[in-house]
């Protein structure tokens, strides 16, 4: 009876792919999508007041970045806002290699170089600094990674383009750099204050902290000039025509105030929850291989990438769905083309391994009962798989053992299976 | 007392500019802004479930205007559909002179030709024919103006298009020729029926419909190559990445499939609310403009433009919003920077006579009781502007006669203040 209960209970633990809209977004939302629909650009002054409350929310999302209004272009989307950051430059680009599909697509539509990341998925400084010819315009580098939630140091990198930026200066040649933060998977976690991270460009995403889908911002600092991708009308200063989304700026404005209200206290609950159910997983499957950097703060608090080697995820998110557990299996735009996930690739995951991947991740919904609910589903869903194809656990421990320390990378012996707690 | 109940109620008469969303298209999408909210392209049964409702609502849309779903591309708007339309061909484009600002923008952005419409504001064949030149890849026209309610005669268009694409092949020609129509203004009472109308690309919104905002579809037909505006996870053919609008699409398609049920009705019942306004203004204000097409069936049933010379739009906006009446002064795009309208330009109407210029459009909550109280409120502003500047009507029906009948274009005669009705 009570597996009955928990069973109709279920747990979502794809906050990283879609998040629900907070109720008192959608409270901040529907008179826009309600009795407030003029047109914010018509003359009236109904239509005025629209725009006024259009641009209040602009300003409230400015503020919450510490940016000013002028400077925050809305869009459809993190994905508009990666490209609209692309189009400001026409020379080469430097991304690392686990960045976000929009940045990867950008980047290989032009001239760019890949930075590799270590095998728990941290950009070395070091690297980029190699990596930074005098022919780059553009950095981009996600601040938190959605799929094992490594957490970039951001203001080293900012340090070294700020540098490069003034050797070019001192030398004379006029080329710009900037560099360009996607932020949309850390907004729920990290400040995203553009001063302090020292970014030239930003993308934020509402859909990632309880706001409308489909609503995005890049923040540009003064000495970037940004170009259209859509013509038109001439709104968004020119770069961004089309009618203003009000409805939701003004969610999403609602969102950003609330992610940053429960910014710290989430972080630490989500953690807690995150830590636990970690602990529990790799004590009843010692073999399986934590991914992501070490130390705490290195990591999405409220992320957890697991590969059970030797099970299939595709087959565990069945089973899982079953129970009324939605975890994730990499980045959601990869996952519908059943594709091995990129970033695993790219830190040097063997594939065996890389297949059996999930990821869980926490939300401000997220209670105590439903991580227990989860957890315990995915040991039985594990345990069945395993008992299913026959492996031994003593084969896995041995073929994790030869992941781990015999890995293609020397640096993979550091990273999988070593996270911290 | 009567005065004030009417004042209370007021009258909004900018449907062009903005609709509220039909109630039953805020029902349609509610469940999509709460609890199924799950990323469509997550791998779980929550996730393929929304991803299922998405694909019925894109299917619905492709049934509506007779084409095959693979061949919709959701965008965030109309402004987006036809900038994606443009990006699909390299070579020179060819649009009429009162296109809207999202297509001159494009146009303008690379080789185009301008071809002239008559005082009326309707293109006429033979122009198009004579501009077809062999290095023409893309013609866009709007099936319908937003601002003086031009139909456009987007048949007889097609099929030059389709005679030039014809010899284009029978002499090995290899160079694509395209008909682009954006049907944005003209989906409530026209039909958007990509077949009858012969288009190969075309444009709708959403917002223009009683549906969402920021919501809108280019449809391409087969042999089409769209190329994408903004890159990432490849969503949407790998046309228009970012994740799916959901909760838009579903409202977007009920939103049409209600646009078609009432068009027929709704044309009817409001053209004939438009002609009795219009009959009122022309019998108290006889020199005052009315623009566009003579002809009923060339000019968008909803819609009124009209010009009082000697009396400043701006003013009149003004008057009648404190009467609780809004109405509109040309695109609402163009408005926001108090221009004077492009489109009065290109028909030829003097600078004076478009300056007093307010554009009257019905949708479908406008009653009777509400144009009775918008006319009676507009005949009070002007009659109250002209004593203010003291302009004699004697003037002004000179003067307009003088635009009428010796403007610089012979057909401003036959199109100026000799509307039908």
């Amino acid at each position: 009876m009570l597996q009955e209960d928990r069973k109709a209970q279920g747990a979502y633990l794809d906050y990283a792919a879609a998040t629900p809209m907070d109720p008192e977004v959608l409270s901040a939302e529907l008179p826009y999508l309600t009795e407030l629909f003029e047109n914010p650009s018509a003359p009236y002054a109904r239509a005025r007041a629209v725009r006024a409350d259009y641009e209040a929310a602009r300003g409230t999302l400015a503020r919450l970045i510490g940016a000013k209004p002028d400077n925050v272009t809305m869009t459809a989307g993190a994905t508009e806002a990666n490209n609209l950051a692309f189009a400001a430059v026409d020379g080469k680009v430097l991304v690392d290699a686990i960045e976000h599909e929009s940045v990867m697509a950008c980047a290989e539509a032009r001239d760019h170089a890949i930075v590799p990341v270590r095998a728990d998925g941290l950009l070395d400084p070091a690297q980029l600094r190699a990596s930074l010819s005098p022919d780059v315009e553009l950095v981009s580098i996600e601040l938190a990674n959605g799929e094992i939630g490594a957490i970039q140091p951001i203001r080293a990198c900012a340090q070294l383009v700020r540098e490069e930026r003034e050797r070019r200066l001192r030398e004379g040649q006029a080329r710009p750099i900037w560099l360009h933060v996607d932020a949309s998977q850390a907004a729920g976690y990290l400040s995203v204050n553009v001063a302090s991270l020292g970014a030239d460009l930003l993308t934020l995403s509402a859909a990632k902290i309880y706001g409308p889908k489909q609503v995005g911002l890049l923040w540009a600092a003064d000495g970037v000039r940004l170009r259209p991708l859509v013509r038109g009308g001439g709104q968004e200063n020119g770069v961004r025509s089309g009618t203003e989304n009000v409805a939701g700026t003004v969610g999403f404005a609602r969102a950003l105030e609330l992610a940053q209200s429960r910014r710290s206290s989430e972080a630490k609950r989500l953690q807690k929850l995150r830590d636990g159910m970690q602990r529990t997983l790799k004590r009843e499957f010692p073999w399986a291989v934590v991914s992501g950097p070490r130390k705490s703060a290195h990591r999405l608090p409220n992320l957890l990438h697991i590969s059970f080697p030797g099970v299939e995820a595709r087959r565990l998110v069945i089973l899982l769905e079953r129970e009324g557990v939605s975890v994730g299996t990499g980045s959601a735009c990869a996952a519908s083309k059943m594709r091995v996930s990129r970033v695993l690739d790219a830190i040097g995951m063997p594939r065996w391994a890389s297949e059996g991947s999930i990821r869980i991740t926490l939300g401000h919904p997220t209670t105590e009962a439903e991580v227990e609910y989860a957890t315990a589903a995915i040991v039985r869903a594990v345990r069945g798989e395993l008992n299913r194809t026959g492996i031994s656990e003593v084969e896995l421990r041995e073929r994790g053992a030869e992941a781990v320390f015999g890995g293609t990378n020397a640096a993979t012996a550091v990273a999988h299976g070593e996270v911290e707690n």
